[in-house]
């Protein structure tokens, strides 16, 4: 157990009104525990209470690698661990539930308890201190960001081989082993010509053609803590227009940069790339946030958009990914790293950004 | 949109008294509708209303590549869905919702909806559905297991040459590729020796010693179905008490598979197995449920444990998979497949469980 966090958790819950609260998220427990449950579909709760202290529970199949410094409640597949928390709640008091918490288990914690309880999202509480990344942490960052900048590299070398997005994506991980990472910190994106202009484009057996553009948006985990890059090359040629989105997509993700220091809210960081792309006639085809806070999750909570009206703080570290996305024809993006610092930011990610067409 | 299971689906709605309700599982979504979403932490939502028909809430980002014969209400990063949904619902009456909704959205709702409504998990009404395999779902849940029987040959081909268990993971994704498939069905768990004994380990740098059990756990993804086998191995020796273990689990598995037929409880065919390892002196070592139901999800609803009172029925398949797992030691699982038909079952696995030392 870290115990220096889990007081600050003891103390923000107090001090936030909510005495008793659930945690389900693996990063979360791991945050505080430093161990990683993979519970599948089986419950697993760390109960944290002001009253009581902390409690693990998790079903007996799962083994416990280390003394987490508190209890551990076991129950077996045919048990109702539900029954055994809400036992353990007290229900004339607050109850903080994890956002990641599947709803059966919410809704029969609500049937058992009469609906007494008076539930809510509590993972402000753990999300806003995993958002501000300790000294320990900021390192592990780099070196994560690192192997992923090596990673891109490697990568890129393999481009002119006429592989298929699905054969990139299995050398990817060949290459990751070799750099001493966990493998994916999610499903590699690649994506050739008019397959990039799905964001979220899952690699199939596309080949490259001339006059492609190569969307390459990868990550690793290193040592419990995640990356995250994208960049887009062009095969062989380029046309006048695919070089306007590219350059438009490259001075977006560097205004929004540009802006970073603290007591800026993620929403003018957003506007700085948005307001540019706008300007430049794209707007409709940039059809995502800015960026996303990322760590022991690649989606750490926190993202740079229009809606989140918080201000940056010294020890966040998010993404920088504008993008512009023609249906039918070509993809752009541009994702870097940054890590707020007490005058601005820091750039995570190192791989070059200028315009590289791949012969 | 599958009209037939659409219809079918607000008929139990209607019989069970929710009018409405929210359905998020990717999975329950493509029964119903022919397109996978992969939504990630972004709401996506199925509302399926006897009054008003089907409408699909989805972010913008997400392309829906097929005329899904609803309509399609998209929202951008900056939108709130959940606000989007409460106008559609009426609070008046019962709402089902989706046992896997983070609670994050389900406590929002609640928010919104002042409180007011009836909420219940209702997925046991397309869970139902989906546990009922239609022919052409049994063809297909064949293939999945007859491509999970080749892996599993060519895999065992690749075992005396001394990989690790990791090299053995990356190898089994290029014989499911080979294979047509769309890869894993759950990663996959290959554990040599005393790793045997946790049912969940995560495959590592290990490499097989002599007298090594070798536990293997795959499956793999055809043509959107899943496929599950466990085999136990030994590595060029075998003690006389790893042999007891293995005829115990390898006993426990027929008696079960000999005790499925429909109008027999779940928790029948547990016992068939559970008893006999408990009668041999090894029950405290079994520690997890026997089985466990498939097909468009690797953990379908539907468990073959003592919990579980309900009848098989023709058309169901599930796992039979008992385990002893010795800690410090051990551990031996051997899971089938199994379709219940109209007067027994039908085994899906066929790869050979008799006991086998490889040199």
């Amino acid at each position: 157990m870290n115990q220096k966090r889990m007081e600050q958790v003891l103390k923000r819950m107090a001090d936030a009104g909510i005495p008793q609260m659930l945690v389900c998220d693996p990063a979360s427990i791991f945050y505080l525990t430093g161990e990683w449950f993979s519970p599948g579909e089986r419950l697993l709760v760390l109960l944290l209470s002001c009253e009581q202290g902390p409690q693990l529970i998790i079903n007996e199949l799962f083994p416990v690698h280390h003394d987490l410094g508190m209890p551990i409640i076991r129950y077996a597949d045919i048990d109702d661990p539900v029954k055994l928390i809400a036992g353990k709640l007290n229900p004339a008091k607050a109850i903080g539930i994890d956002k990641k918490w599947p709803s059966r288990f919410l809704l029969h914690l609500m049937e058992v308890t009469g609906g007494n309880g008076r539930y809510l999202n509590s993972s402000f509480i753990l999300d806003s201190m995993r958002m501000i990344k300790e000294k320990q942490e900021i390192a592990l960052m780099r070196e994560a960001a690192g192997s992923n900048d090596q990673a891109m590299a490697a990568l890129v070398k393999l481009l002119p081989a006429m592989h298929t997005e699905k054969q990139l994506g299995q050398l990817l991980l060949d290459i990751y082993e070799e750099l001493g990472t966990s493998g994916f910190s999610f499903a590699p994106n690649i994506s050739f010509g008019a397959n990039g202009a799905d964001p979220h484009h899952k690699i199939d057996d596309s080949r490259v053609k001339t006059g492609d553009s190569i969307v390459i948006d990868i990550g690793c985990r290193k040592r419990d803590y995640c990356s995250d890059m994208t960049r887009t090359f062009f095969f062989q040629s380029i046309t006048t227009r695919a070089r306007t989105v590219y350059e438009t997509v490259l001075s977006a993700n560097r205004r929004a940069i540009d802006r970073i220091k603290p007591n800026v809210r993620f929403a003018e960081i957003d506007a700085a790339a948005r307001d540019y792309i706008t300007g430049k006639g794209f707007g409709r085809y940039f059809t995502h946030r800015t960026g996303h806070c990322i760590g022991l999750d690649v989606h750490d909570w926190g993202d740079v958009s229009a809606a989140n009206q918080e201000y940056v703080k010294p020890g966040m570290i998010f993404s920088i990914e504008p993008g512009i996305y023609l249906p039918g024809e070509l993809g752009v993006r541009v994702e870097d790293l940054v890590l707020v610092t007490e005058s601005g930011c820091e750039l995570l990610t190192h791989y070059d950004k200028e315009l590289k067409i791949i012969e």
